[in-house]
């Protein structure tokens, strides 16, 4: 069975190792501050000490890290997974960056003799926790179906959507919908509770009706009560957002509500509540309409 | 029992009064055409000769029609449902009206001693078909009591969320993240086919995502076949979003994402696609971006 | 020379007829309150003692009221304009008002033996006072030559676009630039001062480029200093957005940079801003950006 | 008398030169391709080799490209602006680049001794030769007075905005106002070509009313016939609405109408229209309207 290696033990990539070793499988693994992956090898991960050790010692190696900054910090020089993949391996990256970056990797990969997928996941922790992960592909079909049962560990739902940065295209036109939605939902609420209706009731019926999307059902009811620790704050969203916005002036592709949106993304910020998740929105409005601070 | 009055038997009415009659309830109807109401009568239901003989036969009277001007012209006049409302019994329109002119009818059902009720419904007939319907209700909880275990068969989620006008307000609410909902995906999905990924897998990856509303669940495939016959097509859709542009107004709520997507609904008419489902608007789009007309 | 009969004395409409009796032209008044008028009567003004006494006296009668209710006010009715209406009378309304009501109206001139003319202005009364007035006329264009001499001493740009209705169509079409403009305006403006380029100096520089129209170099100015009195306001203002929306709609005209100004006004609404000039924009994108309020 | 270096001698470069022979001074000038600049030669323009020489042989260095990469491109390396430069020389960049880029340059002529002023300019080749041209600066006032009669000769127009990158940043924010009021001036046009008045009419009345800027003075016309050449492509000014954009989301300030107007520069390319001046974007929204293309 292949030896699998993991770079990233964030609150993503731990969890997802978690299940990895729930499923009986070897991972080897790397983080860069060790005290928060200690859990995890005291359920038997073992530890290497860089990435390129990571890669070194395993068949399949896997990445999840913030954003391409980070992507190149783990990946780049002579500690980094690059120098340490060779052929016959598969290095499958799960961060969210560009597609152009994304490519450009997958071609340094190649000239290592090793394969590169990408393969973004669409929901969030609690989704993950929950076996209820999204995951898309990118890459050689062949590399794909060498990876696609320990991805199934992961996931389970795993689709092969095309080649090298395609996934991370397919996530991005994916994610931009989150905020729309969010923002929109916001929009009906804040009309309801405006005409007479109590906010609890305006989001039970929300989010009971066709328009109650899983993301928004598990979301909406942060306009209740804001959670403390945001798992997709303002500024990761936007970054999704603005991958999106990117890639539709790239490609040609009008992205009205996404660009709308985005701008109360940024007023977020300006309001000082970009430390929130992105569910924030509703409150980002509310002021807009006059309505007196709920959120510091 | 009460006896069950209905007047408006299209798409929706009648299929409610086939739940009706489904559940053992008796049921005396009326239709402008009544060609196209002959099936009920077939399977059981009373035949009325006009708006106000249904009132008059009835303890519980419904309407199900298509906006103010249709509703107008079952409830006003000798042969409108007003003139055989009286003490004791309770009208329920289903209509989407604004909730100035369901008040304002509220006010006169009150002076013929009777109550009213303004029940709107968030689905489609598919949703009312296969028993997922979601019914709100708006005015007073006694009469709300009473009504209810009929609403419960044809609904059967049923929820009280205020007083009259409130309930048609509520489905504005819902009904604007329908239109948005289906713009942002037409973004992503058109994101992701100019960057080479197949729309069908595209379609296969959204709604199998965090963003999949029953709503996009139903009809996201229509960017691949649309259907012949439009259930609620870009003209209904925009009434839905006037209304709610004008309680914006009313209520001092800015809409964002739901006034940048009404002018694409705009668009589509302009394009000649009015006929078509809302779901044309990711051909609008398409359109916009450069693409070959698919439809005509 | 054609006696002339002039309906509504408000700020714009008694400057007007100031400016008639200052080109030695014989006019007779009626306002709703007398007082706002006395000036004018003591300027050498004819007082009428109602709407129909001034069109029974006049050859060539004008109204200038602010909406359509009020245009019913003062045509509807015995003592209205159109009972004092007959052959060979030329009635000029320049109000804005929407298209459709403003051709219903002129048919029913014609049947009195009349002709209607709609001649809404573009510009302020500062605009107005300086003689820099331009008027747009819809109508025959035989009963446009008639009074082409009296309205070009009002005006003086005056300029026949086309028949009934035409002119309030042109009018709103230009309306709603003066709105976007503001409030692009108002976005480079803060984007200037947030970078640290003091608001003063910002203003300076817009307000000498290429885009300083005339409303702006009018209008800009209250960014630092918003006057007392509103000449056009929030409501004002978004009266001619709601009317140009609406003619959208009707004509398959996507408007989105109207559409998205228009929820900016809606927020000013919600702010408690409504009564100061729309330049108030500034004042609700500072906010929205996480600025302390500047306007109570 | 300080002798002035030129390079980049394209559309505005070359005008900049002749309007400062002109004006009786003495310039050494470069541009990439040779045969462009002959016409100056002949004028008495002198030429060097390379950017380095032309700084070395000036005492105020100007500089006019395209973009952040033709700046590179003349400043750096063995041949570069940076490597001519020396204490007691002004650098003048003109072109519009992003203000963080701009600032990191300064920084780096600071390091040779020299100093740096960013100097971009609003309005197009035609203000320019009518002399009516505005020009923002950013930097050290003592280098500014020192320029200021320069820079004069080819404005006249000249104002010191703040230190280095303020000037760049005020002219994004003044640019984006043009594309806005190029995409508001077109809804108004169609709504008004719609309704029935002809085109040239609607022109002629929004080019003589209240909001037509001197930029829409010039520009509005295009919309009657689109001139062979364009002086402002959809690139170039999508490439400003990019820095605001981008600005914006540094600064917090969200850009409604300039966000919502940069979605269709994005679908003037997608629709093949990327080469036309941007007063495209009222074909852009006729074709999202229905009407049949008038461009290729």
């Amino acid at each position: 069975m292949d030896r699998i290696g993991f770079v990233g033990l964030g609150v993503m990539g731990s969890r997802m190792v978690k299940r990895l070793l729930d499923a009986g499988r070897r991972v080897v693994g790397y983080n860069r501050t060790r005290a928060k992956a200690q859990w995890l090898v005291d359920l038997g991960m073992e530890w290497a000490g860089s990435p390129r050790q990571v890669a070194e010692a395993a068949d399949v190696v896997f990445s999840m890290v913030t954003d391409t900054k980070a992507l190149q910090a783990v990946t780049e020089g002579p500690d980094g997974i690059l120098a340490g993949l060779g052929p016959g391996k598969v290095y499958v990256d799960m961060s969210t960056v560009s597609p152009a970056a994304s490519r450009a990797l997958a071609e340094r990969v190649r000239q290592r003799g090793a394969q590169m997928l990408d393969a973004p996941v669409s929901g969030s922790v609690v989704t993950l926790e929950e076996g209820r992960l999204s995951i898309m592909v990118g890459g050689d079909r062949d590399a794909f179906e060498r990876v696609r049962p320990i991805l199934q560990d992961i996931g389970p739902v795993v689709t092969h959507v095309g080649g090298n940065g395609q996934a991370v295209l397919m996530k991005v036109a994916t994610n931009l919908s989150l905020a729309v939605q969010m923002l929109a939902f916001s929009e009906g609420l804040l009309l309801a509770e405006r005409g007479g209706i109590p906010r609890e009731t305006a989001v039970h019926v929300l989010l009971n009706s066709v328009v109650a999307s899983p993301m928004l059902k598990y979301r909406g009811p942060f306009v209740l009560r804001m959670p403390e620790e945001a798992w997709f704050d303002v500024n990761m969203m936007q970054k999704d957002l603005l991958l999106a916005l990117e890639m539709g002036r790239e490609l040609n592709v009008p992205l009205p509500t996404t660009a709308t949106t985005n701008e109360y993304l940024t007023a977020a910020r300006g309001l000082g509540l970009a430390g929130y998740d992105f569910a924030v929105l509703f409150e980002v409005l509310s002021r807009l309409a006059g309505r007196d601070p709920e959120l510091r």
